[in-house]
């Protein structure tokens, strides 16, 4: 299966980009999506793409890639998951995926990550990791529900435990443990989704794709309902502190990140997650039943947005 | 000697501070540091010093900590400076030192950095740290030969080798490997000086205090030189974009943070060295022969400022 697999698989992913391209730059109205194409000198490429100063979006990227080569040491190495190797100098590996990050310019409209990816190692081993968050610079309790129900949907109708196991996976991972808060509601993340037979591995893919193809719907009908709400230049700023914030989780704790500069990744495109403006204000205090406050309250572990 | 120089020490340090603040407040004319003073659970405390909005100082921080308790064990089982302990849980240490990050508000006034340290341990280990490096957002040759002139002559009145040791020691820790750049022109680097006896450790002492007091006067003439120069819109941008890489460094490479990341510092007081506004822009390209990319090729280890 593997090698028809992984050229489906790329070409899936890179309709995916194209798709969602499009239709952020239809909301969007004004600015297109650059496109830079890259080779990696140790095997395979990609193709990054950029939007920026747009009515909607300030800054944002969408990236496909797909590399391959031999398999990195840390991979073979790594405590958590040690991949059983026989004879690891022959090892190579194939990775492929689409990964998202939205800036937009209006404090009420959310920041959003998706990222999906697909691994194999030529020794059979194969794996599915990916998901989708979002980052209110405020949280509107409606909002944060119609997001998770959302992806709540998507999970179930594929597995009834996805959601609240891949939900309690988002709450551990965006979160920023020097802060004591979360990066923003969560969504859902996995990773390593595997099985032993082609039949249960395809339903995997299956659920895979459909996190993907929810991106755009879930995301533009948040888009939609709060663009054009007004803004003040408070709110600004806390837009910009909130994003300080991003920077913070990105640079310190995101493992694509990390993974990324340690292995002399492509930097532009690694770090397209970063915000054109971020900033950091000395001991910033929001104030008793702001808006800001409350949306500090809801930056928890745990939260069950379904039930408002 | 221990106790009283650890009092001796401490009290300097607090001294440094209050005469940088009231030198750098007069300097700004408009803006005066705030103080927080706060304590630490396990032991000692610190004393806060922030600049905001300023007429030069857009934001800065002098920090002043001494800090005591049970010895981390990342200290006790540290590779590199492996310290012999016979009784690891009865170790104790003392921790004191001043800390400065000044963001200035024009991109023709550099960035600094200054930071003085001094450990101990209940054994008797000691030793001293510290260094003092500049980031222009535009390098200026002249400039940049003046700080390191100044910095080369502190060192030189206590020991020959040290500008050429540390000054070495600076290009290589403050460089930003992702980037493959320096993060600013450097200056001087060092840590874990120590003697075996009184007096060849309170020569060390003597040079230590020196790069505290060259502090002030060094930076001054800088800011005095440059905080009048005209810039455009784009000088800003590129000052934002400049303070990114600050941010990128400081989250990913600084030992100091990662530190008090690590092991629960006053997150406000680590984090007080990020600008109060920065920017990314995707795959941005200086203009040939611009000022810009002047500096970019100017941002590399190993550069002799003196001889211009």
């Amino acid at each position: 299966m593997s090698l028809q697999f992984k050229d489906e698989i790329t070409l899936w992913l890179k309709n995916l980009q194209h798709s969602i391209c499009s239709q952020l730059e239809q909301e969007d109205g004004k600015s297109f999506f650059s496109s830079d194409e890259w080779d990696r000198s140790e095997g395979g490429g990609g193709i990054t793409r950029i939007i920026q100063d747009g009515n909607v979006f300030e800054k944002g990227g969408v990236a496909f890639s797909a590399v391959h080569g031999k398999t990195p040491d840390f991979l073979l190495n790594e405590k958590e998951h040690s991949v059983s190797v026989d004879k690891p100098n022959d090892s190579t590996f194939f990775a492929t995926g689409v990964s998202i990050v939205i800036h937009p310019a209006n404090p009420f409209v959310p920041i959003i990550h998706m990222n999906i990816r697909y691994f194999e190692m030529n020794n059979g081993v194969r794996w599915l990791g990916g998901g989708i968050d979002l980052t209110p610079h405020y949280i509107n309790i409606d909002d944060a529900s119609f997001f998770h129900h959302s992806i709540k949907k998507v999970c179930d109708e594929h597995h009834k435990d996805y959601y609240p196991k891949f939900k309690k996976w988002a709450d551990d991972y965006f979160f920023i443990n020097h802060r004591n808060e979360t990066r923003g509601i969560g969504g859902i993340f996995f990773d390593r989704l595997t099985a032993k037979d082609d039949t249960d591995f395809l339903k995997l893919v299956d659920f895979w794709k459909s996190v993907g193809e929810t991106f755009a719907p879930t995301y533009l009908q948040l888009v939609r309902k709060n663009k054009h709400t007004d803004f003040t230049k408070e709110h600004k700023n806390w837009q910009l502190l909130r994003r300080g914030r991003y920077v913070e989780f990105n640079l310190v704790y995101d493992k694509g990140t990390k993974f990324g500069l340690e292995t002399n990744g492509r930097i532009e495109s690694i770090l397209m997650s970063l915000p054109q403006f971020a900033s950091w204000q000395y001991n910033y205090q929001a104030k008793q039943n702001s808006l800001e406050e409350q949306t500090l309250q809801l930056l928890k572990k745990d939260i069950n947005f379904l039930k408002f």
